[in-house]
């Protein structure tokens, strides 16, 4: 059986992995084709080797990585540093890690920061399904302005 | 018969991958020497390793990666994290992807910035093709100031 | 016997290395399941390599590294040097290795700074040791909003 | 026969590269001891990747890679990635790659900034020499404030 | 016999390297239980390579590293590509390379920057000799605010 890794942490301020689970036990082929492995880390900057982890250990095909940063400046250079560990996670292994961060000032509304958060993770549980099961879907989609916790931006005129 | 990788995302707002497939359909050799391998991913992060992953388990020659970041402050650094990706991606395999970004701010008309696209994403195209059989069409522009989505700047005097 | 490394500096103004044992020495199964190796290192950027020792030669299954970067611009470069120096480390290894950084710029008061390092140093070992030995109770604070070195921030109201 | 590599881009308004096969040409033991092998690419954010293969594929001891990045901000944020690439490349090799970048805001007299050029490009081409050949010309002007493009700094009062 | 890396630039206004040497030279074992292989590179972006070199071909245990990055914000940007190198070459080859940075900002005045580099530079070669040799030196002194180029911060009020 496939799986799929989702891993979130406890500084964030919505439980966005289960989210990701809830979301992932939706879809076609779940308990049968694939399962989801779960972790939580202490914050975001832990997020990119735990991916590591769940990629070469659990052996997972794809990772939805979650994180919420905070609005200040040092937390964005964190979330920085925490992007770009994502990033080389991903090269080194060869394995998509789908990077999932909400940043507290994309709101400042607490409700509509956590409804974009569903949203958000959400999609990015749905871009994990088609990476592995249906690549034609992401395809169909190609410059389309999909966005993932907003509406979509569509395509420019005369694209 | 060689491979010539594409990837774009659902995230641009033009079909940037299909401006690639249509210029390299017209170039000689296409279907007899290479042939175009297409990927579409959710966004610009997610490129670098769909990159690394057409090099490897595709076998393409070079790969060309399109994007287009947003204008926001956050989608700048994400697009610097998605660059940084790509280069690390590059010296990693030891093959050239091309990375083809179209940023909003370039081009406030909308229209415009379709056309930037669209000369941008055919003129990396050629690119491509030269690196893998005509090296010595890039040699022989060296210094001459060549720019791919505007005018050439062309040679500084006296240079 | 299991070992957890802890690294720190002669820079910062705080033993941290010294709470971070003096913490890991209280918990469950200290000097029978577990012991703790113990480095100094001069500087921040010097963490990075020491923690990837203390992985590789000295087969610490996690690592806790401490630093103390000061507060003029030229400090915060260096920071986020050695910041992305121990992500490479971590993702190089596949073993986490907590940051645990107290930025002078986050608390102008000396005393509290003080308490404030105390706090998150202590924080992180008991993170360090759950990451070793308790997973299920960092996945039981997924989402909540937790804080090292101050009061946590909680769930997102509806999260 | 040893080969030094010069690679530069169509991008750059000064043909980078001719400038320093000139000046190396000039050197004792060229075709001799040493050949110079050349390469052109699209722009600066290719010089990494093909650094690279000129190391490994082609033997380069050492290589030169010659850009020129605009002077828009945008074009500083592509400048700063194509030299972390070229720093990669060169760590990961562990061979010298010498970054010579003149970037447009350095001069703003287009004849002045192609003399700039011309004299950053020639006084790279003596230090790869050097460091194949002459470590001892290095060794003996450590800390003379020596500069490329201009005039040297000279040591400061008391060093 | 183990052997200690210096290695200097041509840019840097100060005889950095030899500094190091000479430092060296006076601490105890120097010519019985080490020596010092001595490098000078053309500047600090060459610094990185270099060092691994000292490390894989000349068999250092330890490299001290030293530039002088200019005062002008594109010489910060380089600086700090420079130092992510030198982190870069610390992690992959789990070797210490202490970086040894002055920058012109760091004091206007010339006869007190030469001064603040020799004591940063000869504190440093302390450093990579208790690195190696007395790593009991560096824990002892454990968050005591220690500096290198100026007076010791000290520790924390309550630390």
């Amino acid at each position: 059986m496939d799986r799929i890794g989702v891993v979130d942490t406890m500084f964030a301020r919505v439980d966005m992995g289960s989210i990701a689970e809830r979301r992932l036990a939706g879809m076609e082929g779940f308990g049968a084709r694939f399962k989801v492995v779960r972790r939580t880390v202490p914050g975001f900057k832990d997020l990119a080797v735990a991916a590591r982890q769940l990629i070469e250990r659990e052996n997972c095909e794809v990772v939805i990585a979650c994180g919420m940063p905070g609005g200040a400046e040092l937390d964005q250079v964190c979330a920085h540093e925490a992007a770009q560990g994502i990033m080389l996670a991903q090269v080194l292994t060869g394995k998509h890690i789908l990077e999932v961060f909400v940043h507290a000032q994309e709101e400042p509304d607490p409700a509509r920061l956590t409804e974009l958060c569903r949203h958000r993770v959400g999609s990015h549980a749905l871009n994990a399904y088609w990476l592995l099961y249906a690549p034609e879907e992401l395809r169909k989609r190609a410059g389309q302005g999909i966005r993932q916790g907003g509406p979509d931006a569509g395509p420019l005129p005369g694209a």
